[in-house]
C-alpha cells in the first residue's frame, strides 16, 4: 500500500488490505492507519487515541463518527490478531491475503479483519448513497488490544469517548459469532469468567514417616473433586449452566521420597447471569468450607474479575438485526450467550450491544480463512441493518 | 590429623576424628583413610574399592576383614553424610566435633559416624584383647555412597566381596534405629519402596468450549482419590500397613483460559512383605483400571524399584543382640520394620542382617548430636555382642 492507493470499498479488497497489515497484537501494523484514511475520505471525524499503562504495551486505537444526532449506531471491533504460529505451516502466507477456491486466507480473515471490512464497506456504501447529512450518526470503535491484555483497548477507549460526551443508542460488535454457517447465531450476552487459586497447606516430611508430615495432596483432591462433582447451577433462560474447569494443579516437588508442604490448583468458572463474580466467589468458598469440614487447611485466592456475565435483553434493535440476517441468509439466528468473553462485556455499560459477524470455525488457527461470498453477504446484512436503522420512524 | 597421629580407640575420640573429615556425600573427606589406618594397625586386611558409573560420581568404599574362618560377623555402615545446610545456623561447627554439655555435635554424629566409631571401638577392643588368632572373622563393609545415589556403594561393594569369595554369617548395620532412647528399637526388616508416575490424557481446548476439549484434571482427581482412599493392605505380623503418598501433581499450564492436554502425578508406596514391587504394581494398575471404568485415558509408569520389602526372621543372632542391649540399657528393644529404606535391603541378599545403632532424632538436621554416654553404651553393646558371638558353642 502506498499512501495514495486506497483499496476500493468492496469487502474483499478491504479485508485483503487489512490482512496485509501485520497487526499481531499489540502491533498496529498499518491497519488502523488504513481505516483512518478510508473513514476520513468518507467524511468521518477520526481520532486515534493511544493508551499506555506500566507493565503493558502501549496500544493504538481508533474512534470515528459521522453525524452528531440520533439515532446513533456504533460498530465495534478490533484489528489486532493473534500470532500466526508457524508461518510455514500455512497453505498461503498469513499476511498475504490470498484468495483461492473462493476462500480468502489470512490471519484475521474471520477474527476479525473480515468483519471490520464488512462493517466498513456497508457504512461507506450507506454514507456514499445518502450523503453525510443523513439523520443520525454512525460510529466506529476499533481497538488494537482485544487479543492482548485488553488493558489499553476498549475499556479506555470507552472512557475516552464518554469523557468527550459521545453517546450511542446501540452497538453492533462484529466478532465471529456463527459456529458453521453465516446467519446461525447472534450473541446477546456473554458468560462471566472467574478464576480462583486454591492452595492446600500441609507439613513437609519424609514419605517413610507419614504420621510426622501432613500431605496436602489428599486434601486438594478432596476439595477439587467437590468443586468438580457438584454442578454450579442449572442454567437460565438465555444461558447454559455455569461451568467450572480446573486448568492446572502444581505441586512442583521433584523428590519422590518427600511429602510436600503445599499443593496449588487453579480453576476457571464460566458463569451465567445468575451470579456476579462476588456471589459466585462466596458460593465457591462455602462449598470448599463444607468439603474441608474443618480438617483441610486451605487458602482461596480470588483475584478481581473484569468479566461479568451480562445479557442484552432482546428488543427492537435485535429484531432489526434478525430481520437483516433472515433477509440475506434465509436463516433465523439463535440468540446465544455461549463461548468466551469479548469486549462486549465492556461496551454493555456504554450502550446496549449485540454481536454478529462471520463464521468462527478457523479463528486463531493455521489457515484461518473466510468465504468471499460470506464477506459479501455479511456486508449486505450490515448494509440492510444500517438502512433499516436510519429508516426507523 | 597428621598421618601419624591416630586417635585413641575410645568411641568419642573416633567419632570426633570422623566428624572432622568433611565427607559430604560423595566426598571421601579422609574418613575412609582414617578407618583404613586404624583397621590396618589392628591387623585387618583392608581394601579400598572405588566404583564408578556414567552419570554418577565416583565413590570410595572400604572393606576390611580379620580372620578367615567362621563364625563370621560383618559390621556395615557408611561414612558419607548429608550436607550440613547453612553452617552458620549450627550451634557448633558441623565438622568441628565439639563436645558441650555431654553432647557431641556434628554432621554424622548419629547418622552414622557415631555408629561407625562405636563398632570400630568395640571391634578394636575385642581384637586387642583376644589377639588376631581368635576363632572366626570380623569384617567391615563401609561405603561412601549411602546418602547419595547408592549406585557406587554397598551394592557394588557386596558384588566385589562376593566375587572375592568373602562369606559372612551375620551382619549388623549400625544405622540409627532408636526413635528417642538407646535400646528401644532393632530393625529386622524394611518396607519396600515403589514409585509410580500416573498421567491422565485429555485434549487441549479453551475453557469457554469445554465440550470441544477433554479436561484430564477431573480424571486425575478420580484416579488419585481412588488410590488414596482405599488402604493398600492391613499390615502383617512384623509390618505396618503399606502406605501410599502422592508426592506431586504437575500440570504446568500457565493459561487460566486453557484446558490442558495432560495431567501428571507421582506417588510413592512404602510396602510390606506381603508384596513385591511387581505384585504391588499390578494391584495398583488393577485399582486404576477399576476407577477409570474405561472412561479415563491414563498411563501408569512404574520404573523398576531397587527397594524390596524384606524381613530377617528373628533367630539366635537376634537374641544375642537383644541380650546385649538389655544388659547394657535395661530396655528390651522392639523388633521393628518401620522407617525408610537402608542399605540393609542390599545386604540381606548377602547374609542375614539386622540394624541397631544410635538415637536418630537429630539425623539430617541442624545441630545433629549424640550423647557421649550413648556412644559409650553403644560401644559396650557392640563389645558384648562380639564377645557372645564368638563365645558361641
Ligand atoms: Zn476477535
Ligand atoms: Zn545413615
Amino acid at each position: 500500500m502506498t499512501p495514495d492507493a486506497l483499496p476500493d470499498r468492496s469487502p474483499l479488497a478491504l479485508a485483503q488490505a487489512l490482512i496485509r497489515c501485520p497487526s499481531v497484537t499489540p502491533e498496529e501494523g498499518g491497519a488502523l492507519d488504513l481505516l483512518a484514511r478510508l473513514l476520513e475520505a468518507a467524511g468521518f471525524a477520526v481520532h486515534r487515541p493511544r493508551f499506555s499503562e506500566p507493565g503493558t504495551p502501549d496500544v493504538e486505537n481508533l474512534f470515528a463518527r459521522i453525524g452528531t444526532g440520533g439515532p446513533a449506531l456504533l460498530f465495534a471491533g478490533h484489528t489486532d490478531v493473534v500470532p500466526p504460529g508457524e508461518t510455514g505451516a500455512w497453505r498461503h502466507g498469513p499476511f498475504d491475503g490470498t484468495v483461492a477456491d473462493g476462500l480468502l486466507y489470512g490471519r484475521g480473515a474471520v477474527d476479525m479483519k473480515g468483519g471490520v471490512a464488512c462493517m466498513l464497506a456497508a457504512a461507506l456504501d450507506f454514507v456514499a448513497a445518502s450523503g453525510p447529512g443523513f439523520a443520525g450518526s454512525i460510529g466506529f470503535l476499533i481497538t488494537g488490544d482485544e487479543e492482548g491484555p485488553a488493558v489499553n483497548g476498549t475499556v479506555k477507549l470507552l472512557d475516552w469517548a464518554r469523557a468527550r460526551g459521545e453517546r450511542f443508542d446501540h452497538c453492533l460488535l462484529g466478532e465471529p459469532t456463527n459456529p458453521s454457517a453465516l446467519g446461525e447465531m447472534i450473541k446477546i450476552g456473554r458468560r462471566g469468567s472467574l478464576t480462583g487459586k486454591l492452595t492446600v497447606h500441609g507439613r513437609q516430611g519424609h514419605v517413610a514417616y507419614p504420621h510426622k508430615a501432613e500431605n496436602p495432596i489428599p486434601g486438594l483432591l478432596r476439595l477439587a473433586s467437590a468443586l468438580c462433582e457438584q454442578p454450579i447451577d442449572g442454567g437460565t433462560a438465555h444461558f447454559d449452566a455455569s461451568n467450572l474447569a480446573f486448568t492446572t494443579i502444581d505441586v512442583g516437588n521433584p523428590a519422590t521420597n518427600v511429602i510436600p508442604a503445599e499443593a496449588r490448583a487453579v480453576f476457571n468458572i464460566r458463569f451465567n447471569e445468575s451470579w456476579t463474580a462476588e456471589t459466585l466467589g462466596a458460593e465457591v468458598r462455602r462449598r470448599l468450607d463444607a468439603a474441608a469440614g474443618g480438617s483441610i487447611r486451605f487458602t482461596l485466592d480470588l483475584p478481581p474479575s473484569n468479566a461479568p456475565a451480562f445479557l442484552t435483553q432482546p428488543d427492537a434493535f435485535t429484531d432489526l438485526v434478525i430481520a437483516a440476517i433472515e433477509a440475506e441468509t434465509g436463516l433465523r439466528p439463535v440468540l446465544s450467550t455461549t463461548g468466551g468473553t469479548s469486549d462486549a462485556r465492556f461496551i454493555k455499560d456504554f450502550c446496549p450491544v449485540i454481536e454478529f459477524g462471520l463464521v468462527g470455525e478457523t479463528m486463531h488457527q493455521t489457515d484461518e480463512c473466510v468465504a468471499v461470498a460470506d464477506l459479501e453477504r455479511l456486508t449486505a446484512i450490515y448494509r440492510r441493518l444500517i438502512a433499516s436503522y436510519f429508516a426507523r420512524p
